[in-house]
């Protein structure tokens, strides 16, 4: 999607070099638009830990790239085979509980595994990572075609005034390579001249949609409006929000959807006040051994500090603010999971179906 | 409530000068406890303006306080009436939405009119004030007396296991003058040994929870943890909440409450996974004139920037940070209602009733 005007993925082969990857470097956003050179594997498992870039789709892309460039350290090396596996593991370990990532890998090693000597290896290793990127892409651009039918249908019920729809956290194009999942409805919308706006909630604690949703939404030129956690409630209850979009890291296949902490509350909001209530996603997310999602699916607690402390811009500088009274304890639960018998809908890349098994099962067959 | 081990008040006549009051600077709590001496009108109407007094029981104590600094001005003054009626003015300015400030206003002139020449008009003044605060921590006594019946029941059924409460904002005793509404029965319970532990929503965007309730109960020893504003649903379903207890700005005389945005959210989750959900006030929060209070009571809508900015202690100055791209758009609207078919009951200072006016109306007969 757009920065400055011009169009973006969130990674890409370096034009001038093509053994470099570019990434945007995600961690000072919005305060600061960088660029980033990858030119080796140690890059690319720095980017992928640190969090220069993250979101499911981005991070199974990222590891695709990763894999290409060790291919090119393997080839400078004594054992080419020996090296890959070694880069294979360090990507690995960067992120353990990003199924994306581990995917992406096992692609890549078996693609390679297949190429007939050391340039054709190389050769595969860059059209898979293409591929995978390529794929992530695609697969949120049809998330897109299915979800502004919705958003259409809202819009001509209410003689093309704008559609208010409200996120939670980033699902946008900057967790993927483009378009994102939750916005890649809104961003169909916007470009087919549908009028949509964009309620953002920020998110607490790490405020992905203060700093990452409302950053690409404005870059992109579709109209938002941030509000704090505590909010949406009380828009619902007015009738300002006509559909409330989210995204999901993990959807069991009874059609309970894990994701950032905080979905579940605007979901009950969206029940108790009739408003639609959907989660975007490609099929990767579903998990297709899980039915009770409130019960089987592991909640991970994050570090105490991201809800004691407040990290923004001050003076020029990316700062941390201590919120808390030192000697008070916070707990920070990082998703949870709403449950299917608040899920109006999910909009998947081969179309949208209710969120139960039976109709997730008729759109994905195979499974 | 204890501070450092120390019984205190929000507000106090200063034992070695009965012409000045004392207050808590609650402005940049939690991470420096200042006490303030308001030696005059134009210091106590500051003190108003500028919050360093907030909440509804302390803001009526303050103007109960500030009369009597009025009375010893305009005993120095040409024209008594004159004098204080000006005082008034200057008072009722403050903060002019706050319901208790105009009721203890009217209360001092109403009282000190009624007195024999200025020493007693002084007099009374200062009886006055005293009453208006020693009413005040009072009522949230009762309102605790009456709350850890609620907690003690809870208590028994688990053996003495620590019942889980959460919380939102502060309606805590730096609120009142003492004790606080929903903190009544907490420190009541505590203070009887009964095992308590609070969840605290930090309460964005002003993150009174964070700041203050978090502040208050651990000055006090009561066991607490803080959370994001998005993480209380989770909790409620694992188990991990026993009861919920808000205070409110306004209730309407329907059960509808009015109070912190955010508060419906919590209540939804509670109705969702059958916790009680109870809300503490002082009878004066009723509103008998409205019924309907999610379509009635106006909504404040402050300013964006507590949004757009988080503030906190940095490097040992409170500092604030932007969170969000300087271009984006917030908006802050500052409470919400909860209807009264989600609240289990209201905590009075005459007793619980049920969330209706049949009930309320039982209570309070004479209204």
């Amino acid at each position: 999607m757009n920065v400055n005007g011009k169009p973006y993925r969130t990674i890409w082969l370096k034009e001038e070099d093509p053994r470099t990857i570019q990434i945007i470097d995600q961690r000072n956003l919005p305060h600061e638009f960088k660029i980033e050179d990858i030119a080796n594997v140690a890059a690319m498992a720095r980017a992928i830990k640190e969090m220069y870039v993250r979101g499911a789709g981005l991070i199974g892309a990222a590891a695709g790239f990763g894999m290409y460039l060790a291919t090119l350290e393997a080839e400078k090396s004594e054992d080419f085979e020996r090296s890959l596996q070694s880069s294979y593991d360090t990507l690995k370990s960067t992120r353990p509980t990003a199924v994306n990532l581990v995917w992406a890998l096992d692609r890549q090693i078996d693609a390679v595994a297949a190429g007939d000597g050391t340039p054709e290896k190389i050769r595969i290793a860059l059209d898979t990572a293409q591929q995978i990127a390529d794929e992530d892409a695609a697969f949120c651009q049809r998330i897109g075609l299915h979800g502004v039918e919705l958003i259409n249908k809202i819009s001509q019920a209410k003689d093309g005034e704008p559609v208010h729809i409200l996120t939670h956290c980033n699902a946008g194009w900057l967790a993927f390579v483009d378009h994102g999942s939750a916005t890649a409805p809104i961003y169909a919308a916007h470009d087919a001249g549908i009028a949509v706006h964009v309620y953002v909630d920020e998110t607490r604690p790490r405020n992905q949609g203060a700093r990452l949703t409302a950053w690409e939404l404005g870059q992109h030129g579709v109209p938002h409006t941030i509000i704090a956690d505590n909010v949406g409630g009380h828009l619902m209850q007015h009738g300002m929000v006509d559909l409330v979009l989210t995204g999901t890291d993990r959807t069991a296949v009874s059609g309970d959807v894990a994701n950032k902490i905080g979905t579940y509350l605007k979901a009950l909001a969206a029940k108790d006040n009739d408003v639609p209530f959907y989660v975007a996603l490609p099929s990767s997310t579903f998990d297709w051994d899980i039915r009770d999602g409130v019960n089987e699916i592991p909640i991970e607690q994050r570090d105490d500090e991201e809800v004691s402390f407040a990290e923004g811009l001050c003076e020029g500088q990316i700062k941390s603010v201590r919120l808390s009274p030192e000697t008070s304890p916070a707990a920070n639960y990082a998703f949870d999971v709403t449950p299917a018998r608040l899920v109006t809908g999910l909009i998947t890349e081969r179309g949208i179906c209710d969120a139960n098994e039976t109709a997730i099962r008729k759109l994905f067959p195979e499974k």
